[in-house]
C-alpha cells in the first residue's frame, strides 16, 4: 500500500462513517474514549461534532485540546487515526452550519439552545492501516 | 438505567465484542487509539490482547500504562469505556494462555516468538452509555 492508496483509502473510510470515536486527555493522565456522531468532514483536514455542552467531554476538552478521532470499519479490517487538536465553538455561524431539525430532539430551544455545543477538530497527521499494512501521514501530504 | 442494569449490559457488550479500542498515551501528550482484537475478558475486570513486541504501542505502554478500552455496538448505540492500566507480559505461561494455531499466520516461530506480546489490562473504573442515559461505576462495584 502506497502513501496515495492509503490516503485515498483513509477518505473513503472518513466520509462513509457516522460514529466515530473520540480520544481525549481524560482524569489523572488516563486517556479516554467516546463514540461520537461525526456531522461533517472536510476531507481527512477537518471534522465536525457536536454535543452538549454539559458533557463531561466539554470542561476536558478545554484544559487540553488534543485529541484524536479513530475511524474503524469491523468487517473489512480497516482503521483510521486521526491526531490534532479540537475546539468547542459557540458562535452562532458554526452552530447553524451543523444544525438540522431532528435536533430538535435533544436541544429544544433550538440552534441557540445553551446546550447545544459545536466542536471542529484539526488533524495534523493520521495512520491508516488495513490488515496487516499500515502507513502514516501528514496533513500536508494530503490533498483538498 | 439502575446501576446493576449498566454494569449487566456492559458485560454483554464486553464478553460479545471481537474487536475494541485501546486508547493510549501517545507522543507529546496526545491521545492515541487503536482497533484490537479482544484475546479474552474476565468479565469486566480484565482484558488480555496480543500485540507484536515491535508495535509502536509496546513502548507507549511501558512508558505510560495508563489506558482505557472501548466497546461499541454501532447498531445499538451503546459504548461501554472501561479505565485503568495495562501491562506487557513476555512470560510463558501468560502467552501459552491467548496462543492460537492459527497465530502461526503472524508468528512463524511459535508460542515462544519473540514477537509475540501478550498485554493485560485491568480496569479501575467504567461507564456504560446506551442512547442518552449513561452510568459510571467502580470496578468494586462489579460483582466477579
Amino acid at each position: 500500500m502506497t502513501k496515495n492508496e492509503a490516503i485515498k483509502a483513509a477518505l473513503e473510510l472518513a466520509n462513509k462513517a457516522e460514529i466515530v470515536m473520540l480520544g481525549t486527555n481524560g482524569d489523572n493522565g488516563y486517556p479516554n474514549i467516546k463514540g461520537m456522531i461525526k456531522r461533517e468532514n472536510e476531507g481527512l483536514r477537518t471534522i465536525w461534532f457536536s454535543t452538549n455542552t454539559s458533557s463531561r467531554r466539554v470542561p476536558q476538552i478545554m484544559k487540553d485540546p488534543k485529541t484524536c478521532v479513530y475511524f474503524v470499519d469491523f468487517e473489512k479490517w480497516k482503521g483510521l487515526m486521526l491526531v490534532g487538536t479540537i475546539e468547542i465553538l459557540q458562535d452562532p455561524k458554526s452552530k447553524k452550519r451543523l444544525w438540522e431539525d431532528t435536533d430538535l430532539r435533544y436541544y429544544s430551544e433550538g440552534v441557540t439552545d445553551p446546550d447545544y455545543t459545536v466542536m471542529r477538530f484539526t488533524t495534523e497527521w493520521g495512520n491508516y492501516y488495513h490488515k496487516l499494512s499500515n502507513v502514516t501521514f501528514n496533513i500536508e501530504e494530503v490533498g483538498e
